[in-house]
């Protein structure tokens, strides 16, 4: 008796994936990546993507003020229309609430959910709500859409490519650290737990890098880039070479590392949640984007790596030296 | 402080619907029918529905098989599709599981939701899988398609239409009974638990009514005909007369309420899940409509009812002797 805990979340989709990937026309694109990918009219493509938010696995209902709930289970699934390179449309929610929540804590769930929708132009089309026997249940499926020219995959990195992020790394992580201890103590703290309960999803980022010539690998950072980075290897069989000293970290995040002795490297490395995007370049472009992008965003575009052949893997170095990194993304069957 | 038992389901979704079905464009439908509509190519319209389904809430994990757990999954989303006419393409399935799940079970579950999804030519794109603490959750979104001159709402009822179903009533209501107590002791019972644990999904018969003149509004029959009508009144303003000896029952509910002292006609209008159709017919049309849907499907399209004016509110005869029914098809907050 294998239970599911034995093969992991990585198994149980490798596992189950394989029947439903076969026979697929050439303009779809199933489950592997961060979006399908369906046929639309002409050259555009609808982009779908769902996400399931459990209570007391992505979020503490006594952690979390419902408005920031609200706001994050939008942006968890706009992430992934980031991701593609797509802009999204509509959403549609699926809500199972135990019968104890207040109105008033639904009145914050929707009103930060609106925050988002507003801010996105998204609209939620549809639903289900249901009761839940103690648990708080979001399901969140998006609809987005792209030029099928635009869209950009985990797949089609290349050894040479150069590795980015358009935004800081670790501040989710260190927010989520700090909540399962005692909570936040100062404004640094505070900053951290905002991002990891309110993050934001980089979709102009995404479909501005989507329009450049060069980018030739795109995905959204879920699980921490030492979780992220794998899934780009996978599906581009490539290896990738991380400086862990060019990781870009916020100053509320060293400040944070420093004070409680945490490995900032590690932090911005294994900390998930951060949703900005990885993106790989081809190396002659990398001058044209950054400035581009410097340009478009008011912000670098950190270049935090290279792609290596398939056979080398995923390996760190903090400029020159080597180093093994201690703790993973995590898997959520882990 | 108001809970959520206290407003209720359909209290939830009249609280939260209106800031999102503000300002859309013609070619979009959101909340309040069994699909949202979306524009597509041409004449074609997106169909888009999403359900829920809670351990303990929707199923008894000891009482529904894991293969007939992923079959019912997917129907209760298409029989969404089928409630407007359209064809579904794609389903995107969320699962939440526990640690303990055995492999095999979860092999059995996307068995059957492959015996469902083959046999309606529909493609498993993509999802999420998440650890849950400690119940099983399965949210699947399904995409459709459908002529835009075809798609049946639920509003479009009008006084004098004529009320049909396209199955028989209260088997799955039944099934659910005999779950709850002691499970099914005989053949027949056996057939009523079957009925519940992996109901078909009327699509055939949807887009052959949709297809039809003289279909004015259409539903699927998920919380018992009871409580759906009442959504087709407040949707078409109209109000609905029901003869209880109409109803279609099958052989082996009617013994069954027999020898468990059960009444036939509150099984067959309260029960829920029975997934058939329901439609609002012009009085002129049936006898067409009637004798091609037996020609089509070799079984009778049972006419149960008629549209009054919504001042009426829904009576129930039968025959000719006003009856008043006792419970009712349940809300999931009640």
């Amino acid at each position: 008796m294998t239970t599911l805990s034995a093969i992991g979340e990585f198994g149980l989709i490798r596992r189950f994936s394989p029947p439903f990937l076969k026979k697929l026309p050439k303009d779809l694109m199933g489950i592997g990546d961060d979006c399908a990918v369906l046929p639309w009219k002409g050259r555009m493509r609808l982009l779908v993507t769902t996400d399931m938010l459990v209570e007391d696995v992505h979020f503490l209902r006594a952690k979390i003020p419902a408005r920031d709930l609200g706001y994050k289970s939008l942006s968890v699934s706009l992430s992934d229309i980031a991701a593609m390179g797509g802009r999204p449309e509509s959403a549609f929610l699926s809500l199972a609430l135990p019968a104890e929540i207040r109105v008033e804590w639904l009145d914050a769930f929707f009103r930060g959910l609106k925050d988002l929708a507003a801010a996105e132009r998204v609209r939620l089309l549809g639903g289900d709500t249901t009761k839940s026997p103690d648990l708080i249940i979001i399901n969140i499926a998006v609809i987005g859409r792209a030029d099928r020219e635009r869209i950009k995959f985990r797949s089609g990195a290349k050894p040479g490519d150069l590795i980015c992020v358009t935004g800081e790394l670790g501040d989710s992580g260190g927010g989520l650290r700090l909540l399962l201890k005692d909570g936040p103590v100062d404004k640094d703290e505070r900053y951290l737990v905002r991002k990891h309960n309110r993050p934001r999803p980089h979709l102009e980022e995404g479909a501005w890098l989507a329009g450049q010539d060069g980018i030739t690998a795109m995905m959204d950072v879920s699980d921490g880039i030492d979780s992220d980075l794998r899934r780009i290897m996978e599906r581009s069989r490539c290896g990738v070479v991380v400086d862990l000293e060019r990781l870009p970290v916020s100053a509320p995040l060293r400040r944070t590392a420093e004070k409680r002795g945490w490995n900032v490297h590690e932090a911005a490395a294994a900390g998930g949640e951060d949703y900005c995007l990885l993106a790989a370049v081809r190396a002659e472009r990398i001058k044209k984007i950054e400035t581009g992008f410097r340009k478009r965003f008011c912000r670098s575009l950190a270049v935090i790596g290279r792609v290596t052949e398939r056979t080398t893997g995923l390996r760190y170095f903090a400029g020159r030296l080597p180093i093994k990194l201690g703790r993973r993304g995590f898997d959520h069957f882990g």
